[in-house]
């Protein structure tokens, strides 16, 4: 998929609320920037906990936007919502746009809202820390290979399990298993679903601080526990997530959580527990060929 | 219905889509100018005839945008939308914007239109010609009144009968019926359907010169017939038509359609025909309260 396919795409799916086309489209179109990333319909756990939509989101500042129709949003059934891909939005801004307002008076709030937009591109550029966005290589582990980490607040996810795989010193062409190795021996990566799925029933906490790891099958689960508790050396007492999610247009995506580690305390018969200890993680580079 | 209103339902109407909606919203938020009417999927007549839709039309300077999906339109048939408000298109411009090329290339063309569009505009503007889109005025009678005259390259139609006939020496605050008086008793308004319904088949020809006014009842239609043609001193042998139509927004207009002439050689016990002999007739004022 290119940025053509992308972009008509995703504004596409502002179709069904004409006045959230209205804005999220002007915004778009006004802005003219291909090298500014967006996303519409994104699913977000506010800080205060409870999901919600928000219209417009811009991963590259962290930046959201939601259309005011003047009336009381529905609130959304979370349970039927994990497995698609939401965003935590702890530190992110959420500017509003009021459309029960005259045509004049949004179109006025828009060109506020652009100017917001702007302001936090020019800091980023004037750190030198904007990343254009580039389709090729938002996906591409030899992108984070290069800048050395992935971080949480670049909202980093990948396509295939390889390609995360990729970053931590593996070149597979292809892979398929939910966990794979780590060049440091305490830590292992994993690609989990955090929603219940046939006999799993793993969960993330809102603030994604915790998972627990769970099965419904009781016999097997405790053996499971047992052996991963009991592993000498500490040895993947650490994970590195990778959520699968389905993203908003359909295509599964392994989003980055952050590194978690067992919490021996909590775990036990019921399951096991991780505590989220990091947002960024270093990436190695891909073994050369012998 | 405001601006605002019928803006955002405009826009609405191209989300089945994609591309023709990223299109449609990006001519329209660039070109950032609420004085500009537009009309998305107007059908037309093209001059060569067969009825097509353009992807946005504006009605000021008669220009139409077509989106090139790169696969041939389908052939729209013309029989079911007779009752749909459908615009000639002779001595209007097109232009064309092709999808099937990169998101650069797409919006490169897209300022090329709008140059165009500023173009038009600015050479009315220059001329004194330019009339700023106001939903208030363009559906009400004391605009033509004031002008003088409704000319057929305004695209002008009418929410109501009424309006319409207030535009010919009247002040009606409702009127129902499909014809009105006019102040040179040769002419009539006529309001009629231009396409069969109930015992009527009223036709239009897709140039919209001639205009045959034809009933299924045939007693009762040659006794019409005799009764018109046989009329002394040309009373009515003239007709001012507003045709009523389907607007795209569902709403009913009454769409000016120039003055017509009975054309007593061909008609007969078959039907009247009647043939355009102005697209452009004068306005009067209101009668004065006595």
């Amino acid at each position: 998929m290119d940025k053509k396919e992308y972009i008509v795409r995703q504004l596409r799916r502002t179709y069904n609320k004409k006045y959230e086309a209205y804005v999220v489209h002007r915004i778009i179109h006004l802005l003219n920037d291909l090298d500014i990333k967006f996303v519409t319909q994104q699913y977000v756990v506010r800080p205060d906990g409870g999901i919600a939509l928000t219209d417009l989101f811009f991963p590259q500042i962290n930046l959201h936007i939601e259309v005011d129709e003047g009336h009381h949003k529905a609130n959304i059934d979370a349970d039927k919502l994990r497995e698609f891909d939401i965003i935590n939005t702890t530190g992110h801004d959420i500017l509003r746009v009021d459309v029960t307002t005259s045509i004049e008076q949004i179109n006025q709030r828009i060109n506020e809202v652009l100017e917001e937009i702007h302001k936090k591109i020019d800091r980023l550029k004037n750190n030198s820390e904007f990343k254009p966005w580039s389709i090729d290589s938002e996906f591409n582990s030899d992108t984070y290979i290069k800048i050395g980490y992935i971080d949480i607040h670049d909202n980093v996810a990948f396509k295939t399990i390889k390609d995360a795989c990729n970053c931590f010193g593996h070149n597979y062409i292809g892979y398929q298993k939910a966990g794979a190795s780590h060049p440091d021996s305490t830590i292992m990566l994993w690609f989990p679903k955090l929603f219940p799925n046939g006999e799993w029933d793993n969960q993330i906490s809102d603030d994604e601080k915790t998972i627990t790891e769970k099965s419904l099958n009781t016999k097997k689960v405790k053996k499971h526990i047992i052996g991963i508790i009991n592993r000498e050396n500490n040895a993947k007492h650490k994970r590195i997530v990778f959520a699968k999610v389905k993203g908003n247009l359909g295509f599964v995506l392994y989003r980055f959580r952050g590194l978690y580690q067992l919490d021996f305390n909590k775990s036990g018969s019921n399951g096991l527990v991780w505590r989220r200890v990091a947002t960024k993680v270093k990436t190695f580079p891909k073994p050369k060929n012998n």
